[in-house]
């Protein structure tokens, strides 16, 4: 392998033989992945120890970078695209989206504005219009209408922009006009994200100034509880402007009633987001686009295809019904920043529908997705979790020493040991020491749960049966102890 | 080339022969950079209408959306990675970054807290602490002290977290003490980043709050006026609570005093932030650490490999010197995320340091960075870009048409055409259209002014002394016109 250059880069030549080393790197990853602990093994600071404590002098070769990729950090990797992976929400790759990723790497344009590269403007506001007929969300959250989309890190900074856009509106143009002292006030349901907190503390509203609503049986916020909170705020002289409701959320995959929600928000002129992180990707299909009713009334939504759409992370689709409230709210325009594109109001300038102002090329990859699989191909993969995840339900019904806690809309199971709080957790705990798959848990109805999600891309029936039997057997095994 | 698999995804085969295709697009777009115009030349809309309007049904090839990368983005792409781009800072790409970046799209772990991959934790406080030594900052930004670092994705995100931290820190634990109507206050210099002021706005203190300190003939920062204003607004019992001041600043690069700045901040109990995004880097090499003399004074410090490090974008490294009160004041923890080693005390939940709660695993690029270019490499290239922004220096001052209208201390030139604005801004237009080079501009001291920086990756000698010389040509054409 020829040295670096006279200045210290890697050659053409260099980089196109290592190119090839990480391409397969990564194939014979994804063809060993099994092999591995799903949940890394090592405890806290073993990983760093065995890194070298100060940074070389003079430049090393990737031979030895991937040598100690290998063999120093795997072990300290926890597998989220191990078919195993059952935890959480998952963190789906899939190859066309490491390509697309790739090419975005290698282009390496930053598109804070239109016109430092107008065609990562232009591919994102398409790729976006696109995700709108592919799940049919309401036409207003298009660009051709009075919305948009915008590629977000996550949901927890689409939420932040949602809140912040919301306190805009309420403050700069509806507290003098409705009364009250101005004192802003938040709701989601108990079971509502925890970015909903981050955010209303972030924008200084106070979580003292978030009410968490109580919810039905199903985990469901329940409106008229919410409606009596507003009614009871707004005797108190204060000011309701913000609710998130949320489609899937993340303990138990509740679904919140969009339609009387919205209703209640349109009554009280209060903002209407709804985060459907995880669960959104379901409207692929027409069938599960249930979740979704009611989303007429949101001004602002949110899901994420960097967990269940089998593109990397980070990528979560943020759409508001107004783009103007939303760009006045994060706008700063400095002189550096101005042009002539910019000034004639033709283009969009993504730098001010979120926090950062740099950014990259993220809709390369959702491009490359959509795709690489197609319409038909997406919906196939999503039927297919779902399917999955309603027969492990059936099989845990069919066992009767557990029971399903929650309804499953889609492809999360919640349930659990009929026994006490410590023995799930034991459960949970001892199966995700095998490393053979990786589960996570919440809480119920203040009862340990042990959550499935089945959802990751490469899950295939055989993994989520033999999930089933190994906690059908550590449980045989606890009740042997 | 084989169809994809029954489930339609990528097969391993066509991951490596696709992977290896990108790869060579990558190194075959490197290698002719230069001959496409480095400003994109296409009108707002004009990408887009390329493109088809409807996502496809069925999957389509890989080598189809390559050759639609090809032909119908390229034209749209406005080039950072030139070595003829000298507009705004860059955003350097490299080798061993697109590479490290690969390699964490391939095993595309979510590192929000240390369980869910320690190994993503763990590098990445390795490699911030790394850089504490490589740029010499204080000792209380290393993560074995009270304080430590983590990567942000942008200066704007990092800022954002230390006014936040700063407000968290007053209103909790200082107002009552300090009197005063608990009204805060921040501080920034005229010549400030953007991003201050939404910061600012986004946390609920109001751009009304944000005080633009008047600067001196060199474009920094007036410790005086600070303390005035200070005072000033303490006597009308408002509460000053954070200063952000700025290493090499986006108009000039002008460096804020922060020893002058920072006993300021130290008399009257003010957060002090110091943002270094650029020029950070330059520390790198010992002559240059005077960019950063009295940053013992800095509760927060961030600085950016996305710019001028060779690290791709996004990766900034934000620092605090109080850990704990950075993380108390993002910090939200939900059941679901609840683990031992949380609970322990001893790692480290990323998640609680930012905006976000998911993260990709982006020390890995870094690391990739520092290890393949060495420490000497680094020095040898920052080096070489400022000697060459010293020699363009020269050759303005060589040239009795034009003026340097601001110091150079390292590598951004600000400079203009001796005649009224509407002609510099003439000069820079017609420049930019050639598509031979591509400068910004901005105003000083109410000038339009052009900004030449050079730090992209792969600029050598001859592309800035090529540039001057278009610079001077394009200057007589317009004095024959």
């Amino acid at each position: 392998m020829a040295s670096s250059d006279k200045n210290h880069h890697m050659t053409p030549e260099q980089f196109r033989q290592y190119g090839r080393a990480v391409v397969d790197w990564i194939a014979d990853y994804y063809e060993k992945v099994e092999s591995y602990p799903v949940l890394s093994q090592v405890k806290p600071g073993e990983i760093r120890k065995t890194l070298p404590e100060h940074p070389p002098e003079k430049g090393e070769s990737l031979d030895k970078m991937l040598r100690d990729v290998e063999n120093l950090l795997l072990p300290g990797i926890t597998h989220w695209q191990s078919p195993n992976f059952f935890a959480y929400f998952p963190a789906n790759a899939s190859g066309p989206a490491i390509l697309g990723d790739l090419l975005s790497s290698g282009l390496a344009v930053q598109g804070m504005i239109w016109a430092t590269s107008p065609a990562c403007t232009e591919l994102e506001t398409l790729v976006l219009d696109w995700l709108v007929d592919m799940l049919d969300l309401p036409r207003k959250f298009k660009s051709d209408s009075t919305g948009g989309g915008v590629i977000q890190d996550t949901a927890s900074s689409a939420s932040l922009c949602a809140v912040l856009a919301a306190r805009e509106k309420v403050t700069n143009y509806q507290v003098n006009a409705r009364g009250g002292n101005g004192k802003l006030v938040a709701y989601t349901s108990t079971q509502g994200h925890s970015s909903i907190e981050k955010a209303v503390k972030i924008a200084g509203i106070g979580k003292d100034n978030l009410r968490l609503i109580e919810v039905d049986e199903n985990f469901a916020m329940q409106p008229a509880a919410l409606e009596a909170r507003i009614k009871e705020d707004l005797k108190n002289g204060l000011t309701p402007f913000f609710v998130c409701a949320t489609v899937g959320t993340t303990s138990s995959h509740a679904l919140d009633p969009l339609k009387e929600i919205g209703e209640i928000c349109q009554r009280y002129q209060l903002w209407l987001h709804v985060d459907a992180a995880m669960a959104g990707t379901a409207a692929l299909c027409p069938e599960f686009r249930f979740i979704h009713q009611g989303l007429e009334y949101a001004d602002s939504y949110c899901f994420n295809p960097h967990k269940w759409m089998f593109t990397n992370f980070d990528c979560d689709c943020f759409y508001v019904a107004d783009r103007n409230i939303l760009i006045k709210t994060l706008s700063v325009l400095p002189e550096y920043l101005k042009n002539k594109a910019t000034e004639s109001g033709a283009v969009i300038d993504y730098r001010d529908w979120h926090i950062p102002m740099g950014r990259r090329f993220r809709s390369l990859k959702l491009w490359f997705v959509i795709r690489h699989y197609g319409i038909e191909g997406l919906q196939y993969l999503i039927r297919k979790h779902v399917q999955m995840a309603q027969n492990f339900k059936q099989w845990v019904e069919a066992d009767s020493r557990f029971e399903i806690v929650a309804p499953v809309p889609l492809n999360l199971i919640c349930f659990r040991y009929k026994g006490g709080d410590d023995l799930n957790e034991k459960l949970l705990e001892k199966l995700n020491n095998t490393g053979e798959l990786y589960l996570s848990h919440t809480k119920l109805n203040d009862q340990y749960v042990i959550r499935m999600c089945i959802a990751q891309t490469h899950t295939e029936e055989r993994h989520a049966r033999t999930a089933w039997q190994k906690i059908q057997q550590m449980a045989t095994a606890l009740e042997n102890e």
